[in-house]
């Protein structure tokens, strides 16, 4: 499951902009990646220790720097050094509980944004932060795991394809974006198919399983929800273009990220209907089962309580009990019993009970 | 039903502005009618492809072409370059699973709409969508399927009825969304007999059945006000002429269509809260069958348990039981049964169980 | 019921404008009835058909033209071409499923309200449609019905009665909205009733009919809701004094039907509450009797499961059994057994089952 | 309980401004106190008719008319004349069933709001309006009752106490209001308590008594809600000053009066939540209790049907049953019966349903 | 558990401003501790008295009042003097019921905040007031209790730890609201561990003190969303930077608070909505329960009824009963109701009941 709140309490009382990371602990190294490019070169690096880091010499290039893993405290001092980045921000790409927001500090937009991954063996949404600086002529990312999600980007800018090479730092920006939101769709019809299996399930199990499963994925849909609803104000601003750090050029492709994450969000308010819905169903299932149940034991109890009641009466030691003596009495009472046990049964089956 | 997310995930990765087809497969040719209109004469042209059209030579002209198929990335291709469209607005015509939504690129406005049918046998809704592009002398639609949804608006300007000749592009395209909203009254009209259908069915059977109904219309009301309630905002943004392309006179049309949407909106809800109380009847039905099975099964335990018992009693083997050899016990038990019998009815009768 | 949807799919792929009327088939003629008055003078025709209409030769007279029925193309058509009036607003009036709106058309305001009755015999709420026009110097009237509900302003313009001749067309207007919205009061009241006679039979009788009049009623107030609620926004713009059809003076007028309209809507919000509150006590009083009814199953079983138990021990038929020969076997067991029935009566009597 | 709709139909049709109570009906007569105050001097008249009063011929003093009572139409008519209120103002504060509202005559402003007590025999909300016309120079309260809410601020006016002699008219509207709201928090303790009881009630007494009274207080919540909510409106827009009847200087006061409010509202909701959530305490312990009925009986029905089956089988009158003629055949029968009933209570304490 | 409504009432009728201690009753005398710095020196003093209070005679000092206690009229009341506070503010300073605001009297802010402490044993939250004062060049701090909250910014100010020293009394103040907020973190973690806790052991137990525990929290829930929620609108505005006492330089830290506070919200909302799924995992549990009782009952019914009536059938004493003399018949008879027996089990399993 999703943890419900990070141990954030380790920071209480440090000063304001101190560096600590928060969320899971993590061993590995950092590994930054950094790419220099204009329209006609790209240069990459790649390297452990920022130290090794240094700003390019011409002007006319963009930069990307990508650090993956966020729990290392000197790198991320470093590069607010070099980048002149506000504490608050830099503290803000440690504690990896953030909310997705736009901040503009001015000289540079800090976007922080969430990736979501879902695994369908233990039914777990795994949700990674990421942060984006986006200067003048530079972008600096940084990703809480090491993943690849920028992969597709970064052979963008390696060869050259599409027209990234071509657009200044923003289209960069809007690039890393839009690929972070693309999974989104991904994780949706993977969440999606699960839904639909569980649905299947429900018509033919129903224990106290399928329940939980149902609370537990609407319980992750609330955690999406909270990762992607505040991303849409994100595109929203930066579509009005209330920054000058975002061409008038790139404001369309900011629009259509913003419809991106709508349609997600319907997805995910989607599944939240279905997934009532379906509860609806179980709860509604397990009392169809009860009334089941009562019709078997009433439909018993009722065919052989009046039987049971008859063999009682001559069961009784009377001495003056005619019948019992009557040489066709006990087939007769037989007959009688079958009668009352067939019109019984004729009884139930015409308020349709069976 | 509904599929519930589209296979978009084709595209992650992709270049922005990359053309491929979200939606169901397709094998027909894409089927493309061109009208060349103004009030005095209309030249209607066919043909499966772009390359065959040409622009009309003289200026006065009214263009209105129809894409029937958005599956073939070519006539998209070649409309875009014929009419300088945006790749993300081809894009956009082709990934049929976009909201309902309006967008100004300045020379042009593009309009994402959604056609409605609801198939009774399969109780299943069909949405699809239709995208139009207005230039300031042109409009351009792009079909999902190849509905004949456009036919009387066709037949409107082959032979010149009404003022559609006479008007501008403006007029035009309002025709088309106009045409689009008056078919959401058909099937809400459809949707509503179902429902009607469905509530009469309520009244005598009470499966599962029926649940499972009241629940995949309920989920059909969510797709359909998915489809249905962003349009009110596209047309209160051209009702409020926030663009040059919509002139002053037809403002009044778009408000027009504008309170239309928000009829087809209210039927939704009503519908929605129709079927949710639809549903609170369902579920206190089955507990009315579960207390009528319940009271059967008590009525018979709570008339033959004392009788059995009694009769238990007389067939106790005790050597001194002086009632067994009085000569009229055995009617008088008999009696003794009947009455207690009789009085535990009464006792129910008054206690209105029956 | 009020009917959900009305049958608007004959209009599909009409003309914009066309006149074809939406609601209940009427076969009565229409009747049409002129007021011309001002301060000294009234004069009041009636007619059939409009083309007896003249409209008045001196100028300073306030025309009030009341047209009864919406179902005669013709009149309608004729009206429309005599005051200028939009082909979109004739069509309005003729289309009974609007609903509540202002729209302002520049030389004249076109406003539509519901007037509202109950029938308390077959607790239905009828819902029909008045559309106003407001010009300059005059106000046309479209009733739905053949209602009587404006007598009250009609004789009030007659007798010359308070204001109404000293004042412009607007307070005319106000004066017919005034008493539209004075009517609501009226249903309210008798709704109200209803629903205190519902809660009373409520604790008496608990069949499925409570439910349905309560899922009824719940209804009609989603459709109430429906045709109350825009009217606030009518005359909150009304208020605010965004036309010039409307003298500063009457404003305070406007404010005051505002005032009222969110009176009655609180009512309707109110009774929404109410039965939901009902439905609960409802849905509770059916588990309580269900509860009942297995109490009293359980009592009996309860105490008779151990005592026939007893009886059948003793008849058994070993032959070494020597309760059966003693003297006072017999009655030993029947106070044994009264002792086992009055312990399990007391223990229930502690636990409060009783 | 509180009315849920005031017979206002007897208004229907009336001239807008015609004045008839609306509200209990009483019989005794209007009192009026009149206070003639400034900073050095204090003059304070009582009378029944308003023909008695004079206004003060001396500039520099502030009136503070209040009238108890307002079923009698010609003191408020008289009233209207002397201080030229208009007619609707005068409708309204004889029908007391408006909302809190604040209306900007110009001249001078028109307050209502509405006072709450609650009776904790009978459980009922009593709301009373109360409306204060402010001047430049005057305050005229209107009490539906003949309340002695205003005693305290009565007494502030007479002794001088405070620094209400110092200040304008309208803070003594401020200090009107202020009692008002104060007498708020007064009601809502006595409901909090009544609530704490009722919890308390709830944990021993599951009757449909309680669950009527959680019902019932959650109606009066509803219009507790309905009557003070609107006030909130009244004193945010008192505290913006949007008039130049209240000055710079009381501003402060009001938004002291706007934070109560807020307060207020918060204990309703609180309230309301409680109530909720005592109503889903309520319905699980029904659902407790069947499950403890149907405990007792399962236990019950399971020790004993195997023991009466087997006391049935040694009742059976077959020749040839060797079991009967064993010396200790009885005993180990008893035995066995032993054994089962012993079996049965343990799987039931291992089950945990003791 | 929390208070629902503090004694607010003991203040009805009193004079605006009046000073009165509305909160728990304290005996404990006030402590005030002062600390004057600027970036080379920083001087502090402790005092019980505020008559011992000098205000510092050189300028360019920061002045910070810490008041622990606020039941003690003489001190608030001397501290408003010096400082010249409106009388309102020092009212609401004492009435320990205030929802967090902010107000602007011009020459100084006035906030008022919420500290949160959940206490694990008897799963209390407690919440106090803090009320801040911030002045040009002094901020004054209320506390409702002697709490060492402030503990980590007196050692910040008193050792000139981090840049507090360096910045103006709007930093100051951010540092103290910062803690606030901070401290929400770790009470939020408490609460979601013992949420964990509570969920583990709905697993296994299932009786009423579960539901109550949830319905507490739930309650408890409603006490913080109102006690932290209206924060967020003070540190939006704080950010807005509309008063001047807050400089440029400091809105970034209080846009990183407003960050926090939502944060904090996001929680309590999750903390929500998983203690709902909680009460329906309980209740279908409950129903869970119910079904299995009844399952339990109807097996052993339905096994033992069929016998008890061969056992009956066989202890009638016909005199012809062929089958009673049969050499073989008590065996067959045996092994007919094994047969019966191993049918229903059979039926059961196949059914999935066991």
């Amino acid at each position: 499951m999703t943890g419900i709140v990070k141990k954030r309490s380790v920071k209480t009382g440090l000063l304001p902009g101190s560096l600590i990371h928060i969320g899971e602990k993590k061993e590995s190294t950092v590994k930054i990646r950094c790419f220099e490019y204009n329209e006609e070169r790209c240069v990459e690096k790649s390297f452990d220790d920022m130290k090794e880091y240094e700003a390019p010499k011409d002007k006319g290039y963009i930069t990307w720097l990508n650090v993956s893993g966020v729990h290392q405290v000197e790198a991320i001092e470093r590069i607010g050094e070099i980048f002149h980045l506000h504490p608050l921000l830099l503290e803000d790409t440690m504690n990896t509980d953030q909310r997705p927001k736009l901040e503009d500090y001015g000289d540079y937009l800090f976007i922080v944004a969430k990736t979501i991954s879902f695994h369908r063996i233990d039914e777990a949404i795994k949700i990674e932060q990421i942060s984006i600086v986006l200067g003048p002529d530079y972008v600096i990312t940084f990703e809480e795991g090491d993943g690849d999600i920028f992969d597709v980007v970064r052979e963008r800018v390696s060869t050259g394809k599409g027209r990234i090479r071509k657009m200044a730092a923003d289209y960069l920006a809007y690039s890393l974006i839009d690929v972070i939101v693309d999974n989104y769709f991904t994780a949706m019809e993977e969440i999606g198919e699960k839904i639909e299996t569980l649905e299947d399930e429900l018509v033919t199990t129903t224990g106290q399983t399928a329940l939980r499963s149902i609370q537990h994925l609407k319980r992750e849909m609330i955690f999406l929800r909270r990762s992607i609803w505040p991303l849409r104000e994100v595109m929203a601003s930066l579509e009005r273009g209330e920054t000058c750090l975002i061409s008038e050029q790139t404001h369309v492709y900011m629009r259509d990220i913003y419809d991106h994450v709508i349609q997600v969000m319907d997805s995910v308010d989607t599944f939240r209907d279905m997934l009532s819905g379906m509860l609806d169903i179980y709860l509604s299932s397990v009392s169809n089962r009860l009334n089941e149940v009562m019709k078997v034991l009433t439909i018993i109890a009722t065919i052989f309580m009046p039987l049971t009641f008859i063999a009682g009466v001559y069961g009784m030691n009377f001495k003056f009990m005619p019948e019992l003596n009557f040489r066709w009495g006990y087939p007769a009472i037989l007959l009688l019993m079958a009668g009352v046990a067939v019109y019984m049964v004729e009884y139930f089956r015409k308020k349709k009970w069976f």
